[in-house]
């Protein structure tokens, strides 16, 4: 069996968690501390960030962008870029926009306050950032709710890795309970519909030591 | 004629450049500035961010991993990804390595303080986090080094999107004579290497008013 060495709330790593599990493939989740820098891990990821995915034959593939394109090669079934270039570059363009913009100007603000100070012993959130961060949020809320609104999926008419990489974003800042979705229905509606999918499901059982979930975490009619 | 909306010392932008000329694509290059947030270029880039790639029919290409993917789909030769997906991958991961990595440790801190607060006039360069750059960039330059000492060019045998990721970043670096080359034998011989391709002319003879580059920055015997 593959292995991904993952964190639980990181949204790169439930991007590839997602994405392997609607491609139906199995992976062993070993949680990796990326700032313990463990030696062993180094070997395999020389980032030192997780996610990294172990082949069986022991190839380690790293980094989610690359990670996400090489299970798209590897295993196209289901597909989850569609077939034409423009609209490829569109799926492509929509999961950077979560995985570079949402994650600076959103995810790092919210989830570094929030869970890695804790689990690093770095002291109390900043609420000032909180704020900045709840702010950009409400921001690209909107966003998701205008491509919500005029498009079935995020980046066009068929599920795809934009899908999954916004939604990842999405559920740990859910899990921390920041996500203000009575302000943006349409949003809320799309990600009622991604939540709802049987690749989800190992999502919504991670729970982090001393940090519980938000009580609609893991309820589909939220 | 494709149209690309760009900053010259943007390294996303150099990096969608040197891939269009390494691919022989000609396209009219404009010069746009995100941060003046004009309406025209908001409806062709939603993220509001250079590059945007604009096909003659009008269809816009956005975010340098969409156009780069988009490029190798629609124009393959020549290929600037290997042929096995475990190579792809390995390409994929050097490149994000640059535009996130060291993009993050590197060449934000010392673009910021060189080009884009004098550009915005935001004040002076903060010695104190230009020298977290110039300490972060001398780890990188060494495992530039390591990369091109085990390998022809950075991803492998074949040079690839990684090489013109790495070299975008460390092409805007030179041109602020912030690349302590001497102290990296092997990445220098690399740099070399790519800087005297054809596909580098036009990057070389760029010329931002007001700042100009480093003696040696259009020097193939640096």
């Amino acid at each position: 069996m593959a292995r991904l060495y993952h964190l639980p709330l990181s949204p790169f790593c439930r991007k590839v968690r997602l994405i392997l599990a609607e491609k139906r493939i199995e992976a062993a989740l070993i949680e990796e501390k990326p700032w313990e820098r463990r030696a062993d891990f180094r070997r395999l990821s020389p980032s030192g960030q997780v996610p990294a995915l172990v082949e069986r034959d022991g190839t380690a593939i790293c980094d989610s962008v690359a990670i996400v394109e090489y299970l798209e090669e590897t295993r196209p079934d289901p597909p989850l870029l569609p077939t034409h270039a423009v609209e490829r570059a569109e799926a492509r363009r929509v999961a950077q926009w979560f995985d570079v913009k949402f994650h600076t100007e959103v995810t790092t603000h919210l989830l570094h306050e929030r869970v890695y100070k804790r689990m690093r012993g770095e002291g109390y959130p900043d609420s000032n950032i909180i704020r900045v961060g709840a702010a950009n949020l409400r921001a690209h809320l909107n966003y998701i709710s205008w491509l919500a609104a005029n498009r079935r999926w995020l980046a066009g008419e068929a599920m795809s890795i934009a899908d999954f990489a916004a939604a990842a974003h999405l559920s740990v800042l859910d899990y921390t309970g920041d996500v203000p979705w009575d302000q943006a229905l349409a949003a809320k509606d799309w990600y009622a519909r991604i939540k709802s999918r049987p690749a989800f499901r190992d999502i919504l059982a991670d729970r982090t030591s001393g940090l519980p979930p938000a009580p609609h975490y893991d309820d589909l009619d939220f």
